[in-house]
């Protein structure tokens, strides 16, 4: 059964998309299809450190999801470590599942692993996501957080500096805090995951594949058991006559 | 010394302004200017029950915070329960300070009694909710969150049946999960505090006025200390550079 | 990419392979083969209510994982809810993923609703399922446990009786506990679950399919990104010439 | 309106009452009126870092605090980290309010920042603050709890000393421990708050001012709104007549 | 090897001590030396109910026990279900230990069974027992804490309601709750516990029994393996110059 | 009152029964009559630092503990610090109290200290202990578990080097983490307590001896007030028609 799946980086330029899509289709199921898109070319945010930023970028995900689900989607990713509009997403998507980096990975890695640590740009971040891993009940799991002192448009600079920072922090997550297993806690930590995962023997979680990865495992439980996000509580969507008078959808 | 204070009403329309400003005004301190707005008369949410609501509100609360602190102001509260954009507002506000009413009442409610119960409007709204107890630390005091099957537009609708639903949970509040004091979670539920108070004979705090409070003392404590938001970790400010390139506050 | 899985119903008789097998198929990737055993035909416990019986099967689960992944298998699901010989499975198994129903139906219904009731068989169950919760990290987004007052045999006894009584907790679960989703949490109750997530119109974890999706969700991921049980800490393997001194895998 | 407050050192002699009054004039609203006085000059505990010190001051603690009550006073603090018999101390008071410098502190830190650290004198502290955190919710937020190695009498013997022991404290706990507001955890600690707090461009919370700000703000929320300690459970009055009977205000 | 221990009954009245002496005497070591005392006669309080009686009675207990040391004692037991001043007392005691009946009880009660209901007098007494449970570690353990609404001196009015009332609280926290260990939270109750014990056909831990008994296993343990209250934090004794200046023994 | 105890050295060799016997000889109350066995000499592992090597035991513990029962055994001790097996012998346990070194050794080092640490063999053993620690509700008391980088049968290798690691893991314990107390946690790790215990100045509590101890006290709460475990709920003893039928005893 067809997958069809969009990830969207939420950010206001399409300068990762081609990369992120390619790296996608690499591990693909072969009835899923991929998309990548941004939030276009219009002046905004373009990296999400901020929770102002965030802020700003969320509106345009909600209505991004929408219209995902009306052309025929099967899932949306929102492609941001923050998870930023998760729940927001799940109440508009009728039809359709959302995943998010932080929740898809930490999912997986407290599955195979028992002590994980997260490896993030700069300590501005650890606020935010100490509430998420502690919203999603991990917080026992996570053995350290550890700011590599670099922020999300720092990474591509220099891609052998990043790495070797990355590196570092790597392995004193493991011989120092006891961590079994890795999560780069940023979705611009493009493609290093596997040079680290060889080098330290343990996994090495890369938060893109994971709600990748993790949305078409949603989308296949739906398609099979029709197991998606409950409307009782949390995730009940508005009246769709209550969305139309206040605008929802319509910049 | 002067406070001059912003409520925003994080809402597309005025109803409730007046009425805010008035039951504010009674309870001000000396020193204290206080102004209502909402989120101004464009289509758009009337109420923010829903966390796709909220999202489509909050660039404005933001862009309005940040103004109100070019005009002056010394402190903002965001008139809502779910406090939407709270850290958002405090990396933007550079000088001022920033309140919000789930905060301010969980902090008050914790130090006059021991045993909080919340009178929510839906259960749709207790997902949110509990994870903002659990944020603020205040989860081990929370004894009961009871909804009373009322939406936010509800409350308004007929005084006399809502203050009569909000007495039976607040008595069971009381009686069957051993409250000490009542936190009716929701501004839009206005002026019933005072009779249920004197009902019940234990505090019943008024989320409105709690965040308005919370926000004098706020300021007295800079204005004496300089003690206000650390810019150090989560509330710290993005370059104003990167917030003019972005555009973060000329929509 | 081809995966072999194997279900481990761990108890000393055929009785439910062929239902359960059957019942897997319908919701099988196409790529998944999938195989279902029991620990024989020899004495011993037919169900595993008490942790004295699980211990009984504990070593056969152990030498059948080892087995199953001599001859090739991808994955190995430990068919009860109780997740019995979890971290030992997966310290044996050096190149298989192991699943277990717990652990899966969890991480589903957290990622699906944010409510979760379990409904189980006795009160007898309830101290080791809940350890079992807080060890998975899900103890917040736990609501209630409901017992039926059913032991595992009397499940299929009368099927009329056990879907009336399971009704009746799933929605008092719904309406009483504010549950989102419903989790019934025995393997042995088997086929009730579209029924009742039709009536109630939120989804119902079947555990055995959960255990199931999971594990071919496991072997999906060690496929394509080599993410798999980390060898660094709790899932360690024991030296095999240890092993085989000490005459783990000959009974 | 008034607020008369009074401020009890709660130790057995006058040494530091002038010092703490002035310290307070400084930073209090127009409306307030304080006063400062310790628990006499009779032989007794001149620090309370032992638990069986605190419990010598207890009962006079509690007899001062009624007689502040039925002297007129809206509010008393006991001026102590340990915050000893609060729960006591608002039992009694029947019209005023109690503050303590912890609980005080503790909530203006997790409101102007998410990360705390906490600095005391000595390891043998550390237990009993534990357990105060615990108790007030506030342990998620306390990052570190540094002890200088300094008992309370060592804090005031050489200031130099003990502001570059402070000073090199509070730098670990910003860059190793995370921290974005300080609190320093003793009364003791007079006089340093504003130097670190510019050094390090984060609040230093000292806890004597913080109890003081708070017990206006509980005055402020007494006279507006009646809101105070509530009489339903923990801080239940004893009858009077039982008190006179058992003597508990004449020693 | 002989055990002198030392029951202190908190209150100023000798009204029990006959009765409890018999009490432990039924159940003591046969190397165990009981004796009984209480406060003296002096007026003071009857109960400590409230934290500001358990207040005034603090000062004596820590004499009371300092005295029990230097007489040789080799135990001493502190005689309410608040565990008044063990902190206090493990600080004075060098060569004792101390025990008390919520510590005591919940350690066994944790170790018998695996969910705990305690039955206390009045919801007054909550939020107190709530913060020790939690400081001992048991608060998972701990189903439900039942008030009977009654006072500490209601208890031995009449037996015959008292156990009715205790009896119909004790089947609902085994039926409804769950519970498979019942904890008497108050000292006051002596005499009941082998009646309800018998009856339900689970175990009904007496706290003053429980406290008696783990100062014997607290002893055994101190003079077999020399284990006992460290010296090194929390316990550390104060210097003995500044004991004898501060006056914490001369009253 | 007699007490008959059997501990048993879960492993299939006898090389340790002669020194444990001795070792607790010394510690042993005069009414205690001690056993020490193992599991045998037929093949099997010689220590359970693998979870899937406590499996292997697992059947034969429970198969032990009930011959004990039948021969009139009043307590049985597991002699593993992974406390193997312990909820199943409780179960099949109908007359006999049932100890184990985690359970007990944490009971005891959290009432004389409180801030525990825990010297462990190597970083594998943390997540099954972390899991251990978190069941009994030790988990805030424990300040930190240090392994010292050595195997089971490492430890009496070479008893000088074993004990310079341990002393060297325990000055940091006390210094760096603020212990108060020490756990060695592992029951092979005999003999030197003591020693360590004499030169810190703190109790270092030996894990084999702790559960001995317990199992005395176990026995003495019942002989004397009938407290054993609950068979209401965790404990419950499954039916022994079943137990029969299942070849529970028969191997």
């Amino acid at each position: 059964m067809k997958k069809k799946i969009l990830f969207i980086d939420p950010v206001y330029n399409d300068d990762f998309c081609d990369t992120i899509s390619e790296y996608l289709d690499n591990v693909k199921r072969s009835d899923t299809d991929i998309e990548v898109i941004s939030l276009g070319k219009k002046p905004g945010p373009e990296h999400l450190e901020y929770r102002c930023y965030e802020i700003m970028a969320m509106p345009d995900i909600v209505r991004m999801v929408k219209e995902a689900e009306e052309s025929g989607y099967d899932a949306a990713i929102i492609g941001c470590f923050y998870d930023p509009a998760l729940r927001a997403c799940r109440e508009v998507a009728e039809k359709m599942v959302v995943s998010a980096p932080a929740e898809s990975s930490l999912h997986i890695a407290s599955t195979i692993g028992e002590s994980i640590s997260i490896i993030v740009g700069r300590q501005k971040w650890m606020p935010e996501i100490k509430e998420t891993i502690h919203k999603y009940g991990f917080f026992d799991k996570v053995v350290s957080i550890k700011p590599l002192g670099m922020g999300v448009l720092d990474f591509q600079k220099d891609h052998e500096q990043t790495l070797k920072r990355m590196r570092r922090a790597a392995i004193e997550a493991v011989e120092k805090d006891g961590a079994d297993v890795i999560v780069r806690g940023c979705t611009a930590e493009l493609g290093f995951f596997k040079e680290l995962q060889n080098e330290l023997g343990i996994p090495v979680i890369d938060v893109s594949l994971a709600a990748f990865k993790y949305a078409e495992f949603l989308v296949d439980l739906k398609q099979n058991m029709d197991w998606t996000h409950s409307k009782r509580a949390g995730y009940q969507s508005p009246p769709s006559e209550e969305m139309a008078a206040f605008r929802l959808f319509t910049n």
